[in-house]
């Protein structure tokens, strides 16, 4: 079986989920390389990953590793140029999303790839590879709703991982570039459209600490599309069941809901508190196989020469939606999209 | 309109709700007269329900009062005779379940029945008249499942009365005819077949209590029917979270399950347990509607010349049944049913 | 028992329903009197509900008929001038939703309940009395979610009515004031606080016929609240599996989501299909309960010189927030709520 | 990272799954070996999974093969004997479900096993190695039920699958052996003690064909336990809607209920069937990770020189009361638990 030989750069937490996940759950990739700025961490890939190759210098990666494909999951601001010294490198890029913090990145992005058509690319929207999702976007296309004209979107993180979300809110760029981009992703693969107007809004109830950085905990947005179809997106930090992330898609003959009850598994307790279903704790509990699905699916890609469903395009499409939203918060108005 | 002239004996906690009904739910009803051995019932019956005429003698009600109509809430050594002095006296009659607590006494009512095909006899197996079962049965008549060959049962008190289940646990006939009766009456139902085997068992496990009345906290019995179908039944004192009362009906083409969570209303709460569905605390919370269902059903009936869908056999049947059930569950032996 | 003498105006759908509950189902109030424009329905009134007198002069059965209460479901053009009369008449006023058509009309009612203080007066609201958003409310004000801060509210009609809903759909003010009265009452009432902004869209997929009356189909509203709490409101008349009425309250401890399956009974399908549960197919069907518990609340207060939870100027208030979201959906500008 | 070199014995389509986990994605196991009597097997071997080594001689890969562990997916009248042999040969050996065909070969197996106790042996229950069951039997051990002293276990596979449950229903045992091993394992875990006595029955009302094998399409048993505990078995061949393993475990403090609507994915379709979830439909969709989990557990237990939870009485303990079931589904009689 043919093995594609790969290098990661970056191995915090989601990168080491990713790591292992290429080191030994994959049967088509084979982990060779590992480039990050943290000493613990290329240590941990030795130690842990069997990686033989490790670099602190990602250029020199590029250079000297004998690997096929890269897989970056480095902070959200390092990834357009990497993925394009990757790219002019010769190598088959994964990157995790967002594509880049800001549209004149992306485009970085988007001409690299538009020079390699020949090298898979592939962004990190792992949700469309979770199961319950690929089966409704299967659904859909097999028209069992007819025509979808409103996505409600929900995606809350627990309240137990608030202290983090406070942390970090400083630098994020706010809830909606830290957090909707996967609803804004999914509701145009879900609606096959763009957005084309936002109104946006948050409220802060219980950690004023977001305030203090001119954040919000909890905030809305409402959507236009270019064919008429409308979405809206309630982003969350602060859910003291768990981590809620619901779909519903809407269309003329029919509606899909995914997760209105996001189940630890499939146990259910009758107590004095009633009927009750636990809840899953974060992403990479809700996502772990889809986390492993869009790998797979990025391994078969390069091995066979094909591009992937998510395009670079849904990457940069996602990111000014995003900047577009987080405008239509902060100033109260209505923002067209551009 | 017409109303059925109505007397009420028994005015127990039951008693109660029927009266009730009677008085001021039933468009076609009046309760006209109420009977009972307790002074104060009687003045509740002034006070509350209006009612002008009553009786601390059974029989003198049937004599004297105004009434086209009697409806039976005694205790059930007392409603096989009460059914044919009210038959006999040319009323129509409404009883509460049990038919009787024993088969001899159930004939006596099936001959009064019969004496008297004129008038309408209704037994109170109110789950037939609860929409969710109704519809069932609806749906199983229809075809949608197939061929019904199995049911499943569990009906269980709340963990909050027990101690008046202890209480009355000596003098009840034990768990299975105190509290299997109506699922009996609903495996036969839904089955469209009689039972002809039973194998049961008990076990107590947190009100020792039980045992000093030779009776059981928990209980299980399973049946073979005539044509080859099965029942389960797993009946119960102690549910921590509420009243559950859950019936499945497996068919060759389908199943129909009721009641899976005994939710309380339409809300759930997504809290720290979860997510959560608060219970139904009682019968008289779960069935309001089929207790009033069940008796519009009896005034119908009388009202137009026409016997509900519960006959007297129904009853004399499932009385039948219980006592198999018992004696499989004292004795540990499976028992054939006659 | 003391009985509320009660005279009904208007007896069409809606009519009907309250007018039997009236005269059948409530205990302390007897049906009297009954005014229509339209003979058959005060021939209905005399045949099936017993009602002696009838009218079709309104002014005149305030007048004349032996009444201490008016049951007002007329066109809701007509309603504040009803309530005005009927409370200058000295009589207990029960008015359908909504208060009115215009915020105009809806101050001449206000006038009227403050000149009548002893009076009571109630707006069917009637949400507010279904047990499960009884049940939230209860919930809530016991801070069972703590400080509830996002209101995410659906209403949609199933697509079974959709023809009538396109025929009544020129004059009945547009999608908003149509469809979204409960849902603008029920977000002020679980955030007790009032709405200041709203922004609002529409979309028309499945039957052009609505945009030929300036219409919507679908339409969804984001609202601002006074402390800085936010609601969202979908409304559509095109579901294709029934009635769907959910509402999910959010707050800094926990969420409550009333009905996220809309279901018909506790009964589930195994078949083919998978698990299903058949859903409501109307109002009539789901609120049931609901009419005939407003409708009791009203007799008590109204016996017992209380007045109920939902005043006139929740009334006036949500008329005023409904135009509003009308502005907003047909201009496509944020309009701020006076 | 220490690997465990293992050669697998069986590649039937149980034996492929296996197989395939432990080639690609059990970190610390490597596939080294494979035998089979069938040749297409071993090239499936050679080149899917990369297996070097194949054979057709079981004794001869025992003997030759570069292997600390064997795994043993062969028919299960095979398992007894391939056990001893492999745990005499010094291997670690994990079995797939049942233990043996007859307790006389258990017994085998037993001897076996106390002769290495430095060896790990590991029976393939993978259903306690599922989340959703390892969660529940966390929450019953933590106390949070109470005492458990009633499961009630259903396993019905679907009836797409239902004429190769024809083909093989002579051969089988029986539907009890054939299907309800796993929820015997799982009763006696729950419940922590044994099953001294059962009665059973069967019935088909689709497919006659399996009265032609002396087999049923659908049986029921009913146990009772030492400590006075009960248990009751529904399993069967034709659910309409997929495979259905449900499991509920009653205790004196609460329920747990594991699977009651056996969701195949976190979708809901609300369409004209009402609200519909698919099902799975098989054990390889329904137990994919607890395969995965069972196999990391082998290879953790092999290489830490543990024992797994299972054990070798565990496989002889639930081949024993499957033949007693067996027993009194075939007699009709209640039967005693040796």
């Amino acid at each position: 079986m043919k093995k594609l030989r790969t290098g990661i750069v970056g191995l915090g937490r989601l990168g080491r989920i990713h790591a292992a996940n290429i080191a030994y759950k994959i049967p088509n990739m084979t982990l060779v390389a590992a480039c990050s700025l943290v000493p613990e961490e290329l240590e941990y890939a030795k130690a842990e990953l069997g990686v033989t190759e490790v670099y602190s210098d990602y250029r020199q990666m590029l250079a000297e590793a004998d690997i096929e494909a890269v897989v970056i999951i480095t902070p959200s601001g390092e990834h357009c140029w990497q993925i394009a010294a990757a790219l002019d490198a010769g190598k088959h890029v994964f990157c995790e999303k967002p594509l880049g913090v800001d549209v004149e990145q992306c485009k970085i992005a988007e001409a690299a790839v538009e020079r390699h058509p020949d090298l898979t690319f592939m962004l990190g929207f792992m949700r469309r590879y979770d199961k319950s999702y690929a089966y409704a976007k299967q659904k859909i296309d097999a028209g069992e709703i007819g025509t979808p004209y409103l996505v409600k979107a929900t995606g809350v993180d627990p309240e137990v991982l608030v202290q983090n979300a406070i942390r970090i809110s400083a630098g994020s760029g706010g809830i909606f570039l830290d957090m909707a981009i996967h609803d804004i992703d999914l509701m145009r693969w879900f609606l096959g459209c763009e957005a084309t107007e936002v109104y946006a809004m948050g409220a802060t109830f219980k950690h004023p600490e977001f305030k203090q950085s001119d954040d919000d905990e909890t905030a809305v947005a409402a959507y236009k599309f270019e064919n008429g179809a409308m979405g809206i997106v309630h982003v969350g930090r602060t859910a003291p069941y768990g981590y809620h992330v619901e779909t519903e898609i809407v269309g003329t003959e029919g509606s899909i809901r995914i997760s209105a009850v996001p189940e630890k598994n499939l146990a259910q307790l009758y107590n004095t508190n009633g009927v009750c279903t636990e809840c899953v704790q974060g992403f990479p509990e809700r996502f772990a196989d889809a986390y492993l699905a869009e790998m797979e699916e990025f391994a078969n890609c390069a091995l066979e020469g094909r591009q992937p469903g998510v395009s670079v395009y849904d990457g940069s499409r996602s990111t000014l939606i995003g900047y577009a939203t987080t405008e239509a918060w902060k100033t109260g108005k209505i923002v067209k999209i551009g």
